[in-house]
């Protein structure tokens, strides 16, 4: 159920039964000559959608814009600093804990948002206030994601791409894939990210000129339906484990 | 041009040329038992991406969660505090003049927004940050919303319903006008609000059962198709007013 | 029955019984060349102590300097920034009710204190500490200031001016009334001040050149004394139907 | 000059050729069984007040609450929290330097404010925003004050009474002050306060019953006038420094 | 006990019984050319360890960087803001009570840090979170100190040199004990810090050329064993009485 | 150099002629029956240590607390919420600069502060104040540390172990080593932390009974000793590094 599409009375019986929120959140931010700024956006809605749609559980509309700052070099990348961030996402699940909803996932689908959606979901439990998770596609298929895609990139590759190819094809340029690969860093070995076990760049500009790594080349449509269905199984399964779980078996132990 | 959609090479043209973001933001809160959550927000994020259809200047995605804690009390409203709104939307802002935007409007469709981007663009404009301006659609065209509707409503009422019945008619429960109107205060004179000078509301809930104001069932798509066009041109027309000013003469006045 | 002048033994029995106080608000910024700085809090001050004389009411010290950077152009306009103001509101708000206040009326008379005061006054009723609510005189009769004046402008016009030349006579420079209004702008409707539906302006320095509207000729202490006596009436009445409540009444209603 | 009394135009030649203001700061809270609640911003209003009578500079209006949570036990004390009171007057003072004021003197009345008032002066001085100081009457004439009282006592003592008995004395309870003295602590040293070289007490309640401490029997308005007189000069002479010097000497040295 | 040496299972009996942490706070700050910049910090961890090996309570590790910017012209002065000092301080007193700890003394070595200390304290025991107080050693040997020295100092000067003299001797040099005084200010009556009863100067380096006071050449390792000894005693004492309160007698009196 | 050990003008030289600062940070929280709580501390002190040791570039005091609030269910484990760790962090670091220093490496020992160290580096970098980064000696070391456990455990395990061991013997219990590995959790992969993609745990006590992780009787001194020595080689290679930069270099790159 797509909690934008309801008229108030109708999720009278939800709330009463059910208490779980799938919260949708992306990034606006480059994505390299060859995928759409939505790109984390647009995935993180399909998901959260989707899963809504097979079990029941309520979805809520987006946050578009998340922690992409260290995109900022390239045209059109949309930010919030940090702690703006988590304010926002904190607030609106303390909310939302206003109708009866004590459980939350958080379907990400950039990485830049993870620690901060952590520290978040850390601080409601602690105040037990809500159980509130992080959850991202390709955290929950790590096999496939390998087995698809020789080089997958952890921004802006095979993997992104194609998703976007399944999702929403008319946004992207098919024609820029290898252009893509030769203007950005192919394998993220070679992208010298890290210097005597520090990790010396804060910008995706310190080591790639287009914004991107992997080979998109390897990417496909047919590669992005595997992945969405294999990853909506994995989400599925997560919020029915939530939904089976009681809740004071979600919250902090106690002391020793 | 839409901002999600672009990769960011083809927005680099933009960005060198013109210098203005239509920022779509709205709420998603209880219209009501005839609307959808989304009402806001699909307002919103319409007006600001037929304006950027029409002139060519850019518009970015919507926040589609607002200052709404006033419909707490109806299932489903979500919100954020008023404090977080206004650093999620500043930073935001100030983020987006990384580019060169420099002037922004917040194409609004929730007066529990209006306060706090008026403070927001106040700081923005007296930082020589960025000049960004709040507008909301029925705002442009009060004769308009006065000849169409004998009780328009401020919220949940048949202006914004005629809204939803032109732009998204499948949300819209059309058997629940009546109802909509009779469970709710059809007068907004009649509302009680006001007690010898002051504000003595502060929920939806203290003055209204259902949440909602106005007769309903005066709406009808082909009103909204006008009350659309109509603030249409008028928030065309603010944007290349805008563009046709020098910065500098957007920006506060000396001292005297 | 004024705080600032009584010992604490004498208050304990006030306390124990009544629970209201009034707290007046204002501002010390620009009033055009003919009105002293400190208009507003002469005003708030001046309307808070005589409703506490003639009910017994509690009224507290004023709150001299609030939220007034939109008259930063004028020599001696003082102000804090908006998010100050509403802590400090709220922090002294909070602390009244350790000793049993738990209604509050905001005696203001400064236009740009308002949202401010509506916002605190939200958060404390949320938090059922207090039921605060913010209380304007030209608010609370519309018609008279409609009657005696033509042009009653909404900032150092005949409405303040009269108010100011019964309150405090010596602080008017009668002198400057003509000069006050050919220097300012006569009628708000000439003030151009919206565009397309959005406001445009955030500075009074953006369309007045002495920082006034509304024509000052028409002023008088007659008009002055009308104005005083009729709100000081209106929020007498305002304390005791707020005296009236129950405190349960008075806060948010449960969800639906 | 009082800045609440005049017309913005009359403060333009200040402002060009002077640049120093004072703003005088108390607090509301109990004062004993025989002073008013007033007693800290009603002193430090008529020393401002008299200091720039006597030499021609500014006088702002008066911040009448502060920091007194240490007083909170006893009815009518008002405060706002020691983050609050700093954010305003730093809010304030940073305000004020738009006009051209680049030293300020806080004439404060009450101890709880001093390490406040410090904080934001050593604050606003290496922003090089303006020097301000804090001066508090009693601290200009130790020797006088030591001379007039063999108890003066820290709060609600002689030393005050003598004040508001010459300020205000309309507003004392001379028929209390030998039960000020005694239901309070007559000498500090019997106070108790500290323990092995901490102090262990945070609230005048901890140990005094009635909130004040020394022989309040000792005060006379006489004694009040010697010590306004005094304390006058010695503010008066600040200014006249403070005015004499550079603003660069007046900000941080250089690094070492 | 000192906490850092200890695995967690062997703490399990002392939070069971005991409730009082020692928690040293220093500085790392520039005091003159003779001692080392961990000076505040070694005096407090010393004084802290050895109260708590001798008495069996709790000492945590050490604050090494406290509120020292007005030391921040010296190379290798470090410091937090206040606001962060006292955030931090707070933040870890509240977690320190998650198991069991009810009763805190700070044992700080810094003056610079009491504010701010006595300002988290008081929060503390307001929330009736824990009890915090702050002790400085030279406190609470005021007349040992006197009789030691002739000119003590309060930064760098004879006092604190001879406590690390008996401390650290390899971390003084002796050999630049004239030098020391010679520049600095040999008697504090001569720093010239009070103008007419405003404390004029904010940084050390205002009315020193390197940045200490007093007589260094008669400090003596002899001198700092006879303090350490005293004031020793006196922190036990205090412990000790702390340790017999009831938690109850700790916390805020209730309202008149 | 330490800089803790130093007399201020002793410091002069180094600012003037390198700008580098070795900043350790820890945490003091449970390491399970057999380690005391200061191993995160201590270890990291002794690499900055060394490393300065070895290069003669400057190393700070130890920031002893950071973000262990996961571990807040076992005695003695002290932390600070991770916003005031960050400000406390970054507060220090801005203040550093005034000397000099432009670049930093944060020696860092716990997991747990790696995100917020990130955060601020990331932050003090955009502001062109300092180039920051984190460090963790693990890291810098990933195939020694697998070459030398079979279970090296992420927290309490073999490989902090062994650096005990090494660095503070007395601190360990030697005899509990098989009791820490049966009361914990031998293997990560057993510790079923991750569900279906999502990290489904938030604090230690959720997965351990003691606190721990891996096999501890795999350590010894020895391998501590191998340990210390290649990574401070690590450390001391990444300043060395880090010193050969132009300022300019490390800064953000330009806006494509």
């Amino acid at each position: 159920m797509y909690l934008g599409d309801e008229a108030w009375p109708d999720l009278g019986t939800y709330f009463e039964e059910e208490s779980l929120a799938l919260v949708p959140l992306g990034s606006t931010e480059q994505h390299g000559p060859h995928l759409p700024e939505s790109t984390d956006h647009v995935i993180a809605e399909a998901f959260a959608r989707e899963a809504a749609d097979r079990t029941g559980f309520l979805c809520t509309p987006t946050v578009n814009v998340g922690v992409s700052g260290h995109h900022r070099q390239f045209h059109g990348t949309m930010w919030v600093e940090p702690p703006v961030f988590r304010e926002y996402v904190e607030s609106l699940t303390r909310n939302l804990t206003a109708h009866g909803v004590d459980r939350v996932v958080y379907v990400n689908a950039h990485g830049g948002n993870v620690p901060h959606l952590r520290e978040v979901g850390a601080r409601l439990r602690q105040d037990e206030v809500a159980y509130a998770i992080e959850w991202m596609w390709d955290e929950s298929i790590p096999d496939l994601v390998d087995d698809l895609f020789a080089q997958n990139g952890p921004h802006g590759g095979p993997k992104e791409t194609s998703m976007i190819q399944y999702l929403e094809p008319e946004l992207v340029h098919d024609d820029r894939l290898a252009e893509a690969r030769d203007g950005g860093v192919a394998s993220v070995d070679e992208a010298d990210t890290v210097m005597h076990g520090s990790r010396t760049f804060y910008d995706a500009a310190d080591n790639t000129d287009n914004g991107v790594l992997g080979d998109q080349t390897d990417a496909s449509a047919e590669k992005g339906e595997q992945l969405f269905e294999a990853a909506t199984e994995q989400l599925v399964a997560l919020c029915e484990w939530l939904d089976d779980q009681a809740f004071a078996d979600l919250m902090p132990e106690d002391h020793v």
